[in-house]
């Protein structure tokens, strides 16, 4: 069995807890014969999946308790069965979806990490960002390049710290590529790379 | 008396409490014949005033106690007789200095709000970020354009309170183009539009 979620800029496929990451444009969906579960946040691509039967939307199975107009598929199943929580996705944009009761109450959406260095970079190119260490949360950078590095990190953090303390919500589940980092810096958070394809897998697991 | 704050994309020019902006590139120092005091951040720039001698640099007035190697002259200048307070420059860049008893403990960089917006605009051409109304910080955004808009005042705006907490400060001051926004979101802050200019003036009119 594949798992598939596709995004604007890469395609991850999961099989057997085993994850690949092909970026979208060099992928074509007859690559894989077997039967691919999938979720998907790319309309385009998503319309030539139609022709593959092999290939089955499963966004069908997920649904949110919430007011949100235009929630992405891969943040309804980042929330799926959360009862309280603050979920953070640290993709190519940054998701917070904050959880209370079932209910989701709503959400931000910042900037990803590499966009937002690569800003920068273009804009200082004697600077160089991307090597940095990253500093504990109660340590300021007297660098330049850390307090972009560090900055970046901190600030989500202290966003998510200050949301648990307003919705008085204790757990925080971070995934995405870049999530490892920011639950370092996120006392008591627990960080899940492939979050989203346990939620796909327990879902599906049910139907088949 | 002029007054000039030279950055990398504009120069911004004080005269008697009243300042123009011009983008850099089609600026000419020869346009004033009259004494200009200029802090510069862009050494490229700063290089044809020697052949000015109306043109003179008076970051030679600001010194600030720090450990933080390559501080820019402009927050230098911004934290200038701060006593102790967090000093946020909402720039195009967002710089954040934290000082306490006249030390400058260090600092953060964010990105900006346009360089952020355009990004998620050139991502997601159908929303429209730029116009939307600023959330008040205890509700939370329900539409993506709201979540990108709201977001990325509410990161800062969670990040300031927090480096307050954590340091126990409790003045924050705010300046810069995007400044005044970010105020209505941080709870007794006080937002200066031309902070820069007037510690400048302050100074310069003790030398003149």
């Amino acid at each position: 069995m594949y798992l598939a979620d596709i995004g604007n800029s890469n395609i991850k496929i999961w099989r057997d807890g085993e994850v690949d990451i092909f970026p979208i444009h060099s992928f074509s969906p007859n690559q894989i014969l077997d039967r691919v579960f999938y979720i998907s946040s790319n309309p385009n691509f998503s319309k030539q999946l139609h022709n593959f039967p092999n290939w089955k939307d499963v966004s069908y199975l997920f649904h949110a308790n919430t007011q949100y107009r235009t929630l992405g598929i891969d943040r309804i199943v980042a929330i799926d069965e959360v009862e309280s929580g603050i979920v953070v996705d640290m993709g190519t944009a940054v998701t917070i979806d904050i959880v209370r009761n079932f209910q989701h109450l709503g959400g931000y959406i910042l900037l990803g990490k590499k966009a937002s260095f690569e800003t920068f970079q273009n804009k200082t190119p004697h600077l160089n960002i991307a090597d940095r260490k990253l500093h504990q949360i109660d340590t300021l950078p007297l660098f330049s390049e850390d307090a972009i590095y560090s900055g970046f990190f901190h600030s989500i953090a202290n966003f998510v710290i200050g949301l648990k303390e307003r919705y008085k919500i204790e757990e925080v589940l971070i995934t995405g590529g870049d999530g490892e980092e920011l639950s370092k810096v996120v006392k008591n958070s627990k960080f899940r790379r492939w979050l989203l394809f346990e939620k796909m897998e327990k879902r599906i697991r049910k139907i088949i």
